[in-house]
């Protein structure tokens, strides 16, 4: 089955640049992973007239228009009116909307105004999907074989309700084929090293595919299989993924985790090993990362940013000769702050990380010099980084530096 | 002059949402701060004639069309291609660029190959824009009254060369007034309370305009007008916003500031003070945030992140006994953790955290229960929050927790 689909966004705040646009990447990966193709996403105001000369083009030529954004209480909010006018379609008050927004505003004690009313009135025929995370309602209207989809713009309701109900929905309507993704997650290779390794695989291989993508400090490579079920898809990946192993096995961290800090929180909970941190250049980012993490509290108990050269000598104990021979920015340093840090902390990871994240040189030393420290009761080591990637990208060195952090972090628990 | 605009994005990877679109919202902004119009928003994948069909109907229906993306060396680089097509231009050898393009790979000992010199073909009569973050072709191509604009798609070479190079360039051709913004950063006010004391205001003037946009616990105001010339704009927004103040004024944190610990920095900078934090469910967030701002080793020495109860009692000597009484997520281990840290940091701030960011409840206290303390020379003090919004918002609250924590140290060093 060939399934086009195209996505619409609607909100003047959109247009105006005041909002980024998050809902329409989850919105086409969800697609992409139900094999329905997206050639064309359009973002518009809140314009009646507007909205609706795009959304009859857009109907005219795909099989599902997916609408985000403009279904709320208010005047500004256009979308059910638009997708009824586009389609051809009255809107009929819907009973069981209306008592559900009745009772929201009874639990509440508030009084209901002639426009919460309005919100209960839907395209004729729509299919209303429970809204469990707002008061939006959530719907799908068909006709002449067209599907429109209208969905909230606020991401918190957008995201878990696409997930839960629409994208089901759509997957026992559209999807006569399984299609089974498996993410690889990369780290110590760029994306243009492994593209040159893997092309031939990438030119190749059209069932299953494998596609590299860039972020930031590492590569993903996704291998999608399209087959009858499940078992058939994951013995395609499988059969592709030994190969591909066979090329940059050595720098996978992980399949199917979300992050490098995800991936250290399994293998520290796995283990029963706790990590901490002393951090200068990345001031904290480590630490939030990593208890950015559910579960986090099993895994760490305490970290630091010591930034200045008093806090390094004072907190972690660094011998101020050491500072004074060597400087912060030295694997000397990074040395002394991991070791001091395991005493303080009683981690049984303990990495420390000192580095020039720019603008200027720091020390003499140029720009991207990192130096992580890592004491574990293997004992202790240090590593040199270069991290400097152009100009004005403090926030990036800081960002590569976190990721060596963590992955330092993560390699030593592998060997415990 | 009434200017219409439309932005369109290129890249399959955009539309299978591996990468989200940051360009669109910059690219907005800007066109928003020069009185341009934009309606309309495209995104298409690497298929050339698709994007020809799209870019015909957008240079019929705007003057000036702005693309992202495409512009690389490979054969998925289509947009140069395309838009010489839709606009009916032969692609000619341009010899600067050809000859920038050779400097380039000189410089790096690197070959050119026949797709290296395909970047120096560009549109007829095309204006070339020296990019100097990176080595794809800026361009602007006109005919006919309309404007094609061409920009790369890595968002660290289109911000930097839209900010610098293109803006200006388009408010001399397309704009003859001058459009002056200031932003107003509130704190402690939510957006529909913020809207119901401002609606007649934002009602009832058209120049200067007042706008108020939600970002995650704050509101900013924005104030417009449009005039001859600065001094025009700016005695324009003076009067609108003696009227805001005496409406909103107490929230007001800061005008034309990025962020509370940017405005945080400013202070400290300003009264040569030192600040430190004790992050417990924040976990690194507030040091981080505050370390992102440059200049921050001015500002911040040391900060501790203690999770665990036994961080808390060994790191900050919060008593044993304070902890089996009220436990940790109190206003009097928050006391203590701010004490203990104060001896240990020795800044002029100590700020403690510790709450309940979710999902569970802890301690038999509520998700979003949240303890601020502050010391300082002025003496000790604590606040507490309720931060709690829905479910599966634990990201929310801890950032809503790192505002309070922020904030909080902002005030008391207006104090000091």
């Amino acid at each position: 089955m060939n399934v086009n689909a195209e996505i619409i966004c609607v909100g003047t705040e959109l247009l105006l640049g005041d909002i980024i646009d998050t809902n329409s990447a989850h919105l086409s990966q969800g697609l992409a992973e139900l094999g329905i193709n997206l050639f064309h996403r359009e973002t518009v105001g809140d314009n009646h007239d507007r909205l609706v000369h795009v959304l009859k083009s857009a109907i005219g030529e795909n099989d599902i228009v997916i609408t985000s954004g403009g279904l709320g209480a208010t005047c500004d909010d256009i979308t059910k009116e638009a997708v009824a006018e586009a389609m051809g379609l009255e809107l009929v008050l819907h009973e069981p909307s209306l008592r559900r927004i009745e009772e929201h505003y009874r639990r509440r004690g508030a009084v209901m105004t002639e426009n919460n009313i309005k919100q209960a009135y839907l395209p004729q025929g729509a299919i209303v999907f429970d809204n469990e995370y707002g008061t939006a309602p959530i719907i799908a209207v068909q006709k002449d074989g067209k599907t429109v989809i209208l969905l909230p713009g606020v991401p918190r309701e957008l995201i878990p309700m696409f997930d839960e109900k629409i994208k089901p929905w759509l997957k026992e309507q559209f999807s006569d084929s399984t299609i089974v993704s498996r993410n690889l997650r990369l780290y110590g290779i760029g994306e243009a090293a492994a593209e040159d390794v893997l092309r031939d695989l990438m030119d190749s291989y059209t069932n299953p595919t494998i596609a590299p993508y860039a972020k930031t400090g590492e590569v993903l490579l996704r291998l999608t299989a399209r087959g009858k079920n499940e078992n058939e898809c994951n013995a395609l990946i499988d059969s592709l993924q030994e190969k591909v192993f066979e090329r940059v096995g050595e720098f996978v961290y992980g399949i199917d985790v979300d992050s490098l800090e995800a991936e250290l929180n399994r293998v520290l909970r796995e283990k029963k090993l706790t990590v901490a941190f002393a951090e200068s250049c990345t001031g904290g980012m480590c630490a939030k990362r990593v208890i950015d993490v559910p579960g986090a509290s099993n895994v760490i108990g305490m970290s630091v940013v010591t930034y200045s050269k008093e806090a390094k000598i004072k907190l972690l104990g660094i011998n101020p000769e050491t500072v004074e021979k060597h400087g912060t920015i030295s694997a000397e340093c990074a040395v002394e702050m991991a070791e001091g840090l395991r005493s303080l902390s009683g981690a049984d990871i303990s990495v420390s990380v000192t580095g020039v994240a720019g603008p200027d040189t720091d020390e003499g030393k140029a720009v991207g010099t990192v130096f992580v420290g890592v004491a574990s009761p293997r004992g202790v080591r240090v590593s040199e980084f270069n991290l400097a990637r152009g100009k004005r990208e403090r926030e990036y060195i800081r960002t590569l530096a976190a990721n060596a952090v963590i992955n330092e972090a993560r390699v030593e628990a592998e060997r415990l």
